[in-house]
């Protein structure tokens, strides 16, 4: 019986705005070069996969499961997945955490921080404006909760790092991890 | 930038009871010892990610669009992947090919086929018994259409061929669709 080499799950969770796909596509661009790579979006999942879903609590759970579902077909193939999404619920992220090491696979979860005034400055979408003025209901981080994560394999701070910081210490818990990992380090 | 060796996607198609699962088994048992191979069963992708859907045609193509979307994303990295769903609608069947086959995924289609005389007969779930006392509402092949692949790349006969058989189709045309593929034909 073939088995595939285990693969990996690089969780990133933080606030919209954050840097979670920018810091996703920066990792992926590096390890694409010698590793199957993949990044689920949590946006991109919701289109194709949830499109039924809003955002309750429940129903965020359940869109933060199906990105586990997803990742863990995908690590038992030996890819490495980098997935992308708000995740506000510390239960939730820990729950794909357990049963993906369950599984054998491995799993990091990165803590994509960034004070909330900071986003709301920058704000690019627009999104914190409508949020805070009421527009938007279920706002993570104005009216809907997040739960920082405890004990994250990785915190970066996007309001005072560079985002090639950011990359390099995610890399850097990779390569710590996995031996089959080794990148050049170039933040 | 490392490219994965392009994947094969076998989709089968065919009514409750005619043999999906099995089959599927049986293909991957056989491949599992040379390649990644993953079984996407509808059942299953529906307990995961699907559980909010029903049986309406809406929701059944919702359904047969994520098992192909997981299907493409599986088989972008080189694994061969069987689905093993009902997937009733000769359209939807025809758009996850096409999308799959614009990214250079090979989709061969499998029809599964069995006389619904036969299925009623052998009713191993006790199924065909529901639907036709009208218990089950949406019940494909009684009380909701199927229909039948018109140009399908394999055709099996469950109800004249052994498991073997039906698996020795669908492992040659595999073989005779990609080189990488040099498997040992039992059947």
């Amino acid at each position: 019986m073939r088995r595939a080499s285990g693969g990996i799950i690089v969780w990133l969770t933080g606030l919209s705005g954050a840097g979670k796909s920018t810091l996703a596509a920066a990792v992926r661009d590096v390890l694409a070069q010698d590793h199957a790579v993949e990044v689920l979006d949590g946006d991109e999942i919701r289109a194709h996969l949830s499109r039924e879903l809003g955002f309750s609590r429940q129903d965020r759970e359940t869109n933060v499961r199906r990105i586990g579902f997803i990742a863990r077909l995908l690590a038992r193939h030996g890819v490495i997945v980098i997935a992308a999404a708000i995740s506000p619920y510390a239960s939730t992220r820990d729950e794909v955490r357990a049963i993906a090491r369950a599984e054998g696979t491995e799993f990091v979860e990165v803590f994509v921080s960034a004070a909330l005034s900071t986003l709301i400055d920058r704000d690019v979408k627009g999104l914190y404006r409508r949020a805070l003025a009421g527009q938007v209901k279920h706002f993570t981080g104005i009216s809907d909760p997040y739960e920082p994560p405890l004990g994250p394999e990785v915190t970066v701070c996007t309001d005072h790092e560079s985002i090639q910081e950011s990359t390099a210490k995610i890399l850097k818990a990779l390569a710590d991890r996995r031996v089959a990992i080794s990148v050049e380090l170039t933040g």
